[in-house]
């Protein structure tokens, strides 16, 4: 049997891999070959579960808690995430209207399933996260890149949506935090942004996925200030969950029958241990320890953002969110997947380059995450800035 | 703000509820009013997970295996998975062409996502596993049903292929054991099916997700004689793991890096403690409890198959794995979604219309699961008797 005639569907060809994968592959290598790596590529928390949460699922297991769940997910996890959002931001949700998805991927892929014809368009920032451009041509639709700058602390604007917006466009999507660049939106800017997406008749889908990980200002939602947005979020970052696979959407009523008959169909439902874990996330003792962990991806940020300011690097919005600072190297390169390379090979320190979120300063950017201790850090720095003084 | 005016992708409409959903929910209700409900409808075993996996699950945790894990799986289960081929069914297959799936659902939406372009068509059997007709439909391809009867132990086979096969059709998909009529098809049927399909240039799938609950003949894989076939499989069956969401798919060495690059996409990673957890599946002594498990299906099965045809249902092939058995009713209705929910009303017996699973003689079949003990099947064919009786 031969499959070698056989050729893939035309999407394939149009998700490019992910360059930071074949920077992360070499690291490992670099590892077992006993080099000492510094990993600021990960999207990944280097805090462990919370041990509330992973005694909870213990005990799930031991329960029983085996069996499929409802596609919408267990009613208690969709009532503690709705009592999640009373008690942090003040806003009533229904939890009728959540649905407990396999991570934020699931509601991700949901989402582009349910708004998506071929050909339709989706509106997004670009630098934005890779995979939501492939999920929309995973499903024959497209992304609109719009390139954005400082002066829209890098996110998508009302003007932006005024502006852009075409016949083929059906919907903007935000992220706030934004991964890569750790920006927000304002609620002030949401609401504009609604306003403006609502006039066109569009749908807004916010990714709210580092929801809670903020730096001198408060986490907030998208859902105080417009009920019909798609939202987005996840276990993995705040909560830090990432190996449960557990996220959750918000949507409007309306659309909650269609997003439960394509879950029955394309996951079934969550899994089951980890939607029982994932109640304690919201115990008062659990988000306490949360809340220091806050506070040292605060220490960090505020550690490694000037550190990089004074390597040269522009870094010219201050990033409130998420554990990401996206910086601006076009002093030191055109070439950003080579420079990574480089500095991974000399000095042992992994990051992403920006050809992974995008195309406009693609190559003059590079994606630091401090999901590492501040020693490692400072170590960091060190290699960065004799890296960069050895090439200058 | 407001989304009336919004349209949802065409898709949407295109894509059926499950009929079983409304009368689970229905069951759930009259369950809580006190009714004794048999459950026939739902294709999920009747026992736990084995005490082998769940232990091992707890350990994963203790052991704080909660971050990412590779897209692929992690290296041991692939290797456990490829190990489990050689010493069950004797096939060598490379564990690098092993990628562990969140349910065998990721599994078929990978294959969906890398096969089909806008328009083309898969062939499968009607009746058959409704969500794969809703993956290529999401995917915007089409699923070519090919109605299939007795004759053929309602499979496809080499005449089928050769008959339907057109210039859209890009694969042929079989199930075995199949959901829903429990039949097998022959590894000799899969050489002359193999044949047929690579004669065409086109691909096959083979969905193996009830592989090893088989009756009175040896259980066996496709990758036995056909190495580029796209074979599917779960954990969620003969090894009761539904809720931990855990499949695997083999695929062909040409497609491994596109199908990584989907999975980093589409779902990143399959649940980390899941993975650990299915290491254990493949124990001797695990395996020992899953063959009594089957021995006990395979004595449900002698004891609702000739029950049901006593009935006066019609099942012309004997199932030989699964747990379903799809009768025939033709002699008692043309309205099986009514005739069950009347069932149901009546007499607490859940079952699933044929309406869910194809079109050729959808109205005149239903599909009994067996994952219930044999006291409860007893009572359910009594109950299915005096039904059938009061309606004569």
């Amino acid at each position: 049997m031969s499959l070698s005639d056989f050729q893939w569907a035309s999407r394939v060809a149009d998700i490019a891999p992910f360059h930071v994968m074949a920077l992360l592959g070499r690291a490992r290598e670099l590892q077992a070959e006993g080099r000492d790596i510094i990993h600021m590529e990960i999207g990944e928390p280097d805090f462990s579960s919370p041990p509330q949460v992973i005694e909870a699922g213990r005990q799930a297991l031991a329960d029983g808690h085996t069996g499929y769940t409802p596609a919408m997910g267990i009613p208690e996890l969709r009532e503690a995430i709705a009592g999640h959002y009373q008690k942090a931001y003040g806003v009533k949700v229904d939890p009728a209207r959540i649905l407990v998805t396999p991570g934020a991927s699931g509601a991700l892929l949901l989402l582009a399933a349910l708004l998506v014809n071929p050909g339709d368009q989706v509106m997004m920032a670009d630098p934005t996260y890779p995979c939501n451009r492939n999920f929309m041509r995973l499903f024959e639709g497209q992304s609109q890149l719009v390139p954005v700058g400082a002066d829209s602390h890098f996110q998508l604007n009302a003007d932006h949506i005024e502006q852009h917006w075409n016949a083929k466009t059906r919907a903007a999507m935000l992220a706030t935090p934004s991964n890569p660049t750790g920006t927000l939106v304002s609620l002030d800017q949401l609401t504009e942004i609604s306003q403006a997406v609502n006039a066109k008749k569009g749908a807004l889908i916010c990714d709210e996925i580092y929801q809670g990980l903020t730096y001198g200002v408060e986490a907030q939602t998208a859902l105080a200030v417009n009920d019909d947005a798609f939202v987005i979020n996840s276990f993995s970052k705040y909560f830090g969950m990432t190996g449960w696979r557990l996220g959750w959407l918000v949507a409007p009523e309306c659309a909650m029958p269609e997003l439960e008959k394509l879950a029955q169909n394309v996951f079934l439902s969550a899994t089951t241990p980890s939607q029982y874990a994932a109640l304690a996330a919201f115990q008062p003792d659990t988000i306490a320890l949360l809340e220091e962990r806050r506070a040292e991806f605060a220490r960090r940020r505020d550690y490694l953002l000037p550190a990089l300011r004074e390597l040269g690097m522009s870094i010219p919005v201050t990033p409130e969110g998420a554990f990401y600072i996206y910086a601006g190297i076009d002093h030191l390169t055109d070439d950003s997947f080579g420079w990574c390379q480089d500095l991974l090979e000399e000095e042992g320190v992994a990051t992403t380059p920006g050809l992974d979120f995008g195309i406009a300063g693609a190559r003059t950017t590079v994606r630091f995450a401090y999901a590492a201790s501040i020693d490692k850090l400072e170590e960091a720095v060190e290699r960065i800035g004799r890296f960069i003084q050895k090439r200058a």
